[in-house]
């Protein structure tokens, strides 16, 4: 069986609650992570909450990166989902990790699409 | 340890290739599938790729719906990530099957966020 694509699932912990409660500076390095991770960005789509609180996507021609913040928990729940063989899904991951100045973090790659080997995938 | 999101991530299989790339369709069954859950929806984002395939997503004030497809293998990979207990994201997920005409679908449940039970979340 082949998979499409890799998931990681990250739980980030003991991030700086100041940076996880601002849209645009959070919009940046998830961005420049998709970059970074060698992704091609496509779409993104972010939003504050009241009081507190990030979420967003960046939509890649790879799949996606997706954020929800909890400041007041220094949390972030953050997914990096990527296909094909050109972009490595940790590279976006340990970014956004060193950017957040997180203190610990738990991370889990599951593998999307498991498809029979005789199928020829067209898009990657 | 209380986990503050559900997450399931679904492969759902066999679907109708059609409604697979048709942007607006799969645009209308996520946002749908997201009241229907009882979501509030926020942002929404898609995008149709060359020469097959939707990418998109829906943040919602509970996290998130997002959607990759390949019409070409039938196959879409689906994630609804909701926090509190007002949503059920299962909901939203058999929606999504449903509208697709999915032949059939394996999904799991990852609990998001695990926090000590003493801390407050003042969100939900």
């Amino acid at each position: 069986m082949n998979a499409l694509g890799r998931h990681i699932l990250a739980e980030i912990y003991g991030c700086d609650e100041n940076i996880l409660n601002d849209k645009e500076q959070i919009e940046k390095i998830m961005v420049d992570a998709a970059i970074i991770a060698g992704a091609e960005v496509r779409e993104i789509a972010f939003h504050k909450f009241s009081p507190q609180g990030v979420s967003g996507v960046v939509i890649i021609s790879e799949s996606h990166l997706t954020i929800h913040t909890w400041p007041e928990l220094g949390y972030a729940a953050v997914d990096v989902f990527t296909c094909g063989s050109k972009v490595n899904p940790w590279d976006a991951c340990n970014y956004i990790t060193e950017k957040f100045h997180a203190s610990h973090i738990t991370a889990t790659e599951v593998k999307r699409g498991l498809i029979e080997n005789n199928i020829k995938v067209v898009n990657y």
